[in-house]
């Protein structure tokens, strides 16, 4: 039996082997680290035998698969653990997840101080180093044993499985779970380790099953690792834009107004206007859009016509749904058909096209308040959502310019370096769920593809993410948890127009079916919001920071000169505000530091003489003293220009 | 028995007479004048008998309520006139109404060519001059009679009447109608009428009911007064928004999106970015103001505690009703309770009030597709809504800033002379409707009458008009047709404070109710649209005009040279676009005249070869040869000081 290492060299053995064993024959350095193995490329226990040649890959915490295994083990302890100090907690599942591991139990819930208790039980066991062995059963002992320990989710669980199917465990010194494994040899080998939080959960998800505790937590094959990821976790808690937006008072949610249904408050409205004028402005003067503004409702004609009734109804707010004397109408999810009748409100020729429309459209989706988040989850949000009607023959240049206004948008915005391309495809397998068939997929995705290589764009291809009508260029970003959402899509379709009745006049004077793009130039400005209090940390480039500047006295003297340049400041279009409280000038600064002003003027009774502010930043500290006018000229081109200055770390 | 004439003078008669022997007693002239009497103020038939001392005002077509008896013997004569040309139509009820008459047939729809014969046999009867006779009928020959000559609607409103009545008829030579009057001698005075339009109705009001067609007429004492009312009917539809805006371009609606749901067009929109721009603006940087933007719905818990869900569920979008799994939620019909839930957001010192916010809020309205009209019954609109909340000492200056705004507002657009100030107050026979008892009423309604008094406004009163929460000054407008609305609306509220649970902290630390205005300072723009349209006959002051500039070249030669003009005017900020077409120069103002565009450069070689442009206006006609930057400076300066230059008769 020959077995191939990861650095190509080959052992032959004579006899049956277990990864372990293996490892010890390399030497016993080696056999104290490994915590599994990868054979053929597939992640297997440390006491699975090796009985026919392969290619085995000997893991340690240095691995990531092999960290996975950690973690799992991890999990099992923690279940310990619990057990020990809370002897009625159920035990439900507990797998490793991207960073870490959770575990679910059906207990009251889990204080910090019982996390901290837990975790210190944890070391304990872990001391106490029990080898972790396993074992399998029948499906019926199985069941029994679990019955006789009391553990009903694992009932539950082995009851699932097929009849006939032998059953792993592994016990560690007493404490058994159901488990596939793989696991570490004994509880000894786990050097880092930390519980993050507790939360509840429902028992496989369902929320008409027993609520249940998770324990999330982490391990690392390091101390330094771990802090580092803790660093990191604290990281993302600070920027996570559900805390921090609310913190800078740019937006709340109410209990009786509902989740997913955000209220901007002055300040953050004060940002979404400028972004949405910003944009407005951009595509209408400069990129050749005309908007239009179209209801936010339609019978449930129209969206027959446009296939959502049959196929997204769900998804869709119904209205008057029984009623016997008042229409049936929906809340739309989308401005497609709104901006095609638009189109179709007068004929138009070839030399008309393309007809770029762009709305500033408010849409809404009907989902579960479970599944509502902040301000990226959310039953309603607004986009600058347009629809360029076409001629075939103009669909390369366009959709290369929709490309470009978005990489626009998103190099202003300072988010170019977040985002990933992808190209959506439609899911072979399942071709009823679209218009077209496979002709129609292959060219248009290749279409998509051509003009992506041509504009040297990096993509990746996906499956089954294509709208019903045609595939889509989507430009994703991740959150500061790692969850990917489609920020910008600019879509291909050659289908809708024939099912609409669109035309256009071509040169013959025939009727001719236009192409069209579907196309957005910047997320919605909901999530939009959510991106940048996340990539910034809430200390946004100056010309979108609802309070640009504030102005500090330093004492009641400079009263009437602090608002005097107040006006000025005003009147040149900068938000502005002044602190003129009799507060000491520390405090002041502390204040507006903490509210994540750009720009402090201190003024005093000197400044107030000369006409000057003592200008503070985040982005150089202390900038001098300068005349009110330089200071005006220099914000205000900073502004015009929505230049992102770089900030200095605070002293 | 004494009568007392208009001018003061006694006639005393010893027998009974009728109205029509007074008439004759004062002269015959006037006794072939006279259609009807006023007896102590009530306008009565000429055949009534005068039997007691009275008052008594003879009528003649020069006075309303007699024009009113013309009317109505016209409409006897249309419908005679119909049963002559249609002997199956059946005639169901004929009044006069505000400006004339109509008259429903059970009969298939009339053309205008239909309309066109009816009035030449209204002619010839009204030649033939048949004595029209009055005389009356106990119920059950009144119905009999009816049933005899086929009338089923006329029987059933016989049948209706309650018993032991006599009925009245009149009878214009075999022509026989139930009525109760009063109506000319015979048919012969009729010297000026018109039909003027057909449309379906249906029986009594109720859609379940026969459907009719209404015949609709009109009747003047002199051929000259009626032509000046057809004239003037003639600008009326012209003007109407409904017919105009579409014909314009600005606005459309589609069927299977739905009545009341209008789709904007390009042109449409950029007008309604114009307002909204400028508003948000003035009210932001001028007025104090702070904008919100919260969600267009909320759970039904809100609106049980605004009340809205017990008084006003009919008139809301209810989503999920009958949802097992989704949460009830309704579409809002107004802001306040989402704003006050920003103000609560954040603690209030007293020193931070009065504290206004206001939103570019879009509401919603469950309206039947029968009540909807154009731009001005929707079910879907928007506006700038605020909420003031505020301490009852800052409640004066507050509303006169309200009224100064939504003055200053009406004054910029040019509307202000078209409006009338209301005091809309509760209904103190209906008090269960509102909040607050009668000294909440009486003390709120006096502080408004206060401060327009204070402020010089003259307004009427109207009961039963209040919001539930407090009164209102309402700011009144008539469309072309006389119907009016309300555009702008400032209400005082005392009451909901308490129910929200709203307070600020005062001097003393201590926690106060605050007052709230409710207030718009602009009306809803689809409505605000709808009156500039019919106001300016949609020739809007440049500011507002979607396409302000057109640039018409003579020869090709020009055309690169009006595209650089074009670009120049764009770059100033302002709506302008190229005819570069090789028409004749004629056809291209003619066209440019129709789409209302204010000013019209035409531009040819010499033009080029100067920088100069020929300019033509709807203001001023030909305004001479300027150079292009004298011009751009002009338009730029009437854009931004929103001047409203006089239009002159166009040659």
């Amino acid at each position: 039996m020959k077995v191939t290492l990861k650095d190509g060299s080959v052992r032959e053995y004579e006899q049956n082997m277990t990864v372990l064993d293996v490892a010890f024959d390399i030497s016993e350095g080696l056999a104290r680290n490994v915590v599994g193995g990868e054979i053929n490329g597939e992640v297997v226990d440390l006491r699975t035998e090796i009985t026919e040649d392969c290619t085995l890959n000997l893991l340690t915490m240095k691995d990531e698969a092999g960290l996975q295994i950690v973690r799992h083990t991890t999990a099992h302890i923690l279940a310990e653990a619990v057990q020990n100090l809370f002897p009625n907690a159920k035990i439900a599942i507990g797998p490793s997840i991207a960073e870490g591991f959770y575990y679910d139990f059906e207990a009251d819930p889990f204080s910090r101080e019982d996390l901290d208790n837990i975790e210190k039980e944890m070391k304990k066991i872990i001391k106490k180093g029990n080898k972790i062995t396993r074992y399998t059963l029948p499906k019926d002992e199985a069941i029994a044993m679990m019955k006789e320990r009391d553990e009903k989710f694992k009932v539950e669980l082995i009851e699932d499985l097929p009849d006939g199917e032998t059953i792993s465990f592994y016990d560690q010194g007493g404490f058994v779970d159901l488990c596939a494994g793989p696991h570490m040899q004994s509880t000894k080998g786990i050097k880092a380790y930390k519980l993050i939080s507790s939360s509840m959960a429902y028992w496989r998800g369902d929320e008409k099953r027993e609520r249940l505790q998770r324990i999330y937590g982490t391990a690392f094959a390091t101390k330094d690792e771990l802090a580092a990821y803790m660093d990191h976790l604290e990281d993302i808690k600070m920027r996570d834009h559900n805390r921090l937006g609310r913190e800078m008072g740019l937006f709340t949610t109410v209990d009786v107004v509902g989740q997913g249904l955000p209220l901007f408050t002055p300040k953050g409205t004060k940002m979404i206007m400028k972004l949405q004028r910003w944009i407005e402005d951009l595509e209408d003067k400069e990129w050749g859009y005309i908007r239009t503004r179209t209801p936010l409702m339609a019978k449930s004609d129209l969206y027959k016509i446009s296939g959502h009734w049959d196929h997204y109804m769900d998804g869709m707010f119904v209205l008057n749904q029984d009623s016997e004397d008042k229409e049936t109408m929906a809340l739309r999810p989308m401005t497609c058909p709104f901006q095609y009748y638009v189109y179709m409100n007068e004929q138009h020729s070839y030399r008309e096209l393309p007809y770029r429309m762009s709305e500033t459209s408010t849409l809404f989706r009907n989902e579960d308040s479970g599944e509502m988040h902040g301000l990226t989850r959310v039953r309603q949000f607004t986009i600058t959502e347009g629809h360029i009607i076409l001629r075939p023959d103009q669909a390369e240049e366009e959709l290369t310019r929709c490309v470009e206004l978005a990489n626009y948008v998103m190099t202003t915005l300072g988010l170019e370096g977040d985002v990933k391309y992808r190209l959506s495809k439609w899911d072979p397998e399942n071709t009823e769920k679209y218009l077209g068939d496979e002709e129609y997929w292959n060219s248009t995705q290749q279409y998509l593809r051509d003009v992506m290589d041509k504009n040297n764009i990096a993509y990746d291809e996906e499956e089954g993410e294509a709208a019903f009508y045609g595939p889509k260029i989507d430009i994703q970003a991740k959150n500061v948890y790692g969850k990917e959402d489609t920020m910008v899509t600019i879509q291909l379709d050659c289908a809708s127009a024939e099912k609409f009745g669109m035309y256009y006049i071509d040169e013959t004077g025939a009727k001719v079916r236009p192409w069209i793009i579907h196309r957005t130039s910047m997320g919605c400005y909901e999530r939009t919001m959510a991106w940048l209090i996340e990539h910034y940390a809430g200390k946004f480039p100056t010309w979108l920071c609802p309070e640009q500047v504030r102005i500090l006295t330093i004492s009641e003297k400079a009263a009437e000169y602090a608002e005097e340049v107040r006006k000025q400041l005003a009147a040149n279009g900068v938000d502005v505000t002044a602190d003129l409280r009799s507060e000491k000038i520390g405090y002041k600064i502390r204040e507006a530091r903490m509210a994540r002003v750009p720009y402090m003027l201190v003024v005093g009774v000197n400044e107030a003489e000369e006409g000057t502010v003592a200008v503070r930043s985040r982005y150089a500290g202390d900038e001098g003293t300068k005349p009110v006018q330089q200071f005006i000229d220099e914000i205000c081109e900073e502004i015009r220009t929505k230049e992102i200055r770089k900030i200095e770390e605070e002293k």
